[in-house]
């Protein structure tokens, strides 16, 4: 890794399964910007997924979805040469550094997290019922952060508390045991929020609502077809209101050079929204294209991406055991 | 390790300096004869001092500590040899098990463990500002046992409520991913009270009524001098009672040829708390001498200890090195 002036950021997804539009415009794009400037470290956070964790059958699922992301985010841009690209669970220094994070971190901090009742809302469960490790997902995300000395995680407004925590738990450790980790940053970034096919809520998988990376042209296509457009045209020669259709802002993003004819032919009715889908799947399609082609390339030989994986670990375990040595040292745990 | 037949037992003590008398009676000798049948693991659990650390100047205290229990241990009969001896941190794969027990063990049962509600009164602190990493004892405990797949531990008949959490964890884990952990089961071992100098108080260290393994019979001695006897035998004529004297029930142990004696001249005031000590100092360093006088050899060859512990934890990392391969084939965060 080249040293870049501008720090090292850090950021992490879970394995969820195939990314989709959403992702890729909500943040996949930023992060392959990012490399210009920054060392990138870009992990595949599988051990965060446990923590949600009901059964072993999603256990199952976990790895299938790691090659899915890791397909996605070559295809997409994330370059092996200048960043870590890299599976969480494959450097256990990180659940070694959570366990001594925990030893610093009160339980208080960790129950008033807003998003953890949220998820424990979501999951339909109790704070009592919920994992224990469920409880420490900022812990396990401060240790990514500060294991691999990252010092800016680039986020969405909507996360800056969640940073936050992160820097709490750095500054009680360098309080407790001498300046040891720097306060990572948030490096405030513009997601643009991504409606999905139904019109509503943001695209996502859980809600069926997107398309894939991956899908080819025709399930393109196809997914579109079924998409929610201005619920008040009715009929063919109802003029459309663009500013309220999701179809139109996908259009934003994918033919941006054609955007005023796609709003002028919208609200004259002179075209309908089967073609107007039609016209946005050919804009998404020859977007995609270059993704699709490396991504089917990539999945072609899984040894390729098995052996980048491997090289992302190797690398980021390098970093990782020097700062395991030094927070041993702190805690008074060196190993003589 | 040669297998024997009744199982393999784990157990484990906080490096909290040197052992006292109490801890050689309460546990070390059952620890001892424990080896004549059973594979053994006796393991320093520094990542377990870690969950009540409060500044750094503990933690710097934490590997002298290991140092010392070490030396106690090995003096007392524990046997490297025959046994695997060695400190928790040194097998960091502890910590990734519990990481990943952390993921499968409902919040609700850690809060309810009454001893998690002791400590956090003992500490004086309330269950928000103790350190998340407390709430998670019992799921360490739990690492401990099962990464080194034994099926016994031996407890007090009031610790029996501890394992419980660990045999829970276990079928939980085995209930989600298939069987994997045997339960560990309880080995009710009779430990004797030993009360302090003091008169009152269970010895301990924190309490300061104890006498050190470590001590020269010039201290052992000189402590004794100062410890409580029977507060209604005010004078040296006044008969004693030996059944609510501390110094009689340590004569038990020490002197266990001269009980009638020593009885009976105190409720006859034939002889005074002064010459008793005196006696029971005889008895104690005698029973202690030779344990002394290896605890010095040894002391005297720190490189020695320093491979005794290093040969424990590549035995035991042999040992956990498997079962987290095993786990993360279960859980689906296996590498490729």
């Amino acid at each position: 890794m080249t040293t870049k002036t501008k720090g090292r950021i850090f950021s992490g997804m879970r394995p969820s399964g195939r990314l989709h539009l959403g992702n890729l415009l909500g943040a996949l794009e930023n992060w392959v910007a990012l490399q210009d400037d920054y060392e990138c470290v870009y992990c595949i956070v599988d051990v965060h997924a446990l923590t949600t964790l009901t059964d072993g059958h999603e256990a199952r699922e976990i790895a299938a979805s790691v090659n899915e992301i890791a397909l996605d985010w070559l295809a997409a841009g994330l370059d092996p040469e200048r960043s870590i690209i890299f599976v969480q669970s494959h450097v256990p220094e990180v659940m070694t550094l959570h366990t001594l994070l925990s030893m610093v971190t009160p339980l208080g901090w960790l129950m008033r997290v807003p998003t953890f009742k949220d998820r424990v809302r979501q999951m339909d469960e109790t704070e009592e019922s919920v994992s224990y490790g469920l409880v420490g997902y900022p812990v396990l995300q401060t240790a990514d952060i500060i294991l691999y000395k990252a010092d800016t995680v680039p986020v969405g407004a909507d996360q800056v508390a969640h940073l936050e925590i992160a820097r709490e738990i750095v500054r009680r450790f360098n309080n407790m045991f001498g300046p040891t980790f720097a306060e990572p940053r948030a490096k405030l970034t513009e997601t643009p929020l991504v409606i999905g096919l139904d019109g509503h809520n943001k695209m996502s998988k859980s809600m069926d609502n997107h398309i894939e990376l991956a899908a080819t042209p025709e399930e393109t296509a196809a997914r579109l077809k079924t998409a929610f457009t201005d619920p008040q045209r009715l009929r063919r020669t109802d003029p459309g209101r663009p500013d309220v259709c999701n179809i139109y802002s996908l259009h934003k993003f994918f033919n941006p050079d054609d955007l005023k004819t796609v709003y002028d032919e919208c609200t004259t009715a002179t075209r309908g929204c089967v073609d107007c889908k039609a016209h946005l799947a050919d804009g998404i399609n020859k977007s995609l294209g270059p993704l699709r082609e490396r991504r089917q390339d990539l999945a072609a030989h899984p040894e390729r991406l098995k052996e980048i994986l491997a090289d992302g670990a190797q690398k980021a375990s390098a970093i990782a055991k020097e700062t395991i040595l030094e927070v041993r040292e702190r805690l008074g745990i060196s190993i003589p």
